[in-house]
């Protein structure tokens, strides 16, 4: 199968550019928990998320971290290609969630058809354009709503993205996702299970009462 | 004069594109404190600022206020136009800081040559990009740095932007801007004052010391 396919504008490209693409994009598989793209690193490519899911983030000067948005099947990771624009004037980290393969496209190969395809330059239009609606939702999140909402709504979402309410992740990996300390994690775990909204074992979360849980979320 | 010139990629529409631009366009003045835009407004259209400055903020659900970025002479006001866009599920609010002259092009004739056009489109990328490393380095000050540091910022930068040490702003104006309550502002700014950094009369921050302003920002 061509996996170029999946592009939303593959048939818009003419003849010369998709076999551009044939012979120069690469299908790569990334364990759970493999570094895909760092801030510093050099411009990897643009990624097509064939299965599994991914994450990107930011990170503090001294190593914190907050999630920006997930990418799952059929997405597309903009900012590991992020050379193909001058104005891109920040770093995103990207890791791999789950077992995860990609579509790779190289940056240069996708700027150029870029540079002359109306179709290809507005399609990543669109993508930058979801994205940036992925962050301004988190500035609303840590700029106006308290940290029970914001947890209760991560566990939530978690659920249902993961089909289960027995959540396997650690505190710590909560914080990262937040952009909070463990400590503040754990702190407010333990106000949940008291309004017995979860219970907690060793690395599990169980989510008991999802109508109060989303009371949190709307409250 | 033909503003639209000023648009970089002017020289890259052809003839018809361009005389869509030159009979569609036009320049509109707007008052300091005027509203150009609100979220929930309709589609206004693209603005290029002719003059002035124009400030860009997102309200909550609560009518809480934070700035996003502003915009200066030849800057570009993209989400004033959001509809080009399907992908854009947010909303900006734009507001005169000071008396403005903005060219304005309707939101249908940008899109329809954009839809065509790969210089305009690549343009209109690098547009977001650019507003998409403002908001990244927004989440940057909120997530890890502390308001005393925020504050400083501010400070400086608007002495830098209105090229006096005498700013005439509020307490609730800098709130605003910050995201943060009034009372959090002035709390601050009295401990600067107790610092020697600024001192304070009615309606007026006097900077009094920017090196110590610059240390707290960089401490």
């Amino acid at each position: 199968m061509n996996y170029l396919t999946l592009l939303p504008v593959w048939d818009k490209l003419d003849e010369t550019q998709q076999n551009l693409l044939i012979n120069t994009a690469s299908v790569r598989k990334f364990h759970r928990g493999n570094l895909l793209h760092s801030g510093s690193a050099e411009c990897t490519g643009l990624f097509l998320v064939l299965s599994g899911q991914l994450r990107a983030f930011t990170v503090s000067a001294d190593g914190r971290e907050i999630t920006l948005y997930r990418l799952f099947e059929r997405d597309i990771c903009l900012f590991s290609a992020s050379c193909i624009m001058n104005s891109i004037q920040f770093d995103v980290s990207i890791t791999a969630e789950k077992d995860t393969e990609v579509l790779i496209i190289p940056s240069d190969v996708y700027k150029s058809i870029m540079e002359t395809s109306a179709p290809l330059a507005n399609f990543t239009n669109e993508v930058m354009a979801s994205r940036f609606s992925d962050v301004m939702w988190l500035i609303d999140q840590v700029m106006w709503k308290s940290f029970d909402k914001r947890l209760a709504d991560f566990l939530l979402n978690e659920s249902y993205i993961e089909g289960t309410d027995t959540l396997k992740i650690t505190h710590e990996e909560i914080g990262h996702h937040l952009g909070s300390p463990r400590e503040v994690v754990t702190r407010m775990l333990k106000y949940f299970v008291n309004e017995g909204l979860v219970s907690l074992s060793r690395g599990t979360i169980q989510i008991i009462d999802k109508k109060k849980l989303s009371d949190v979320v709307n409250g």
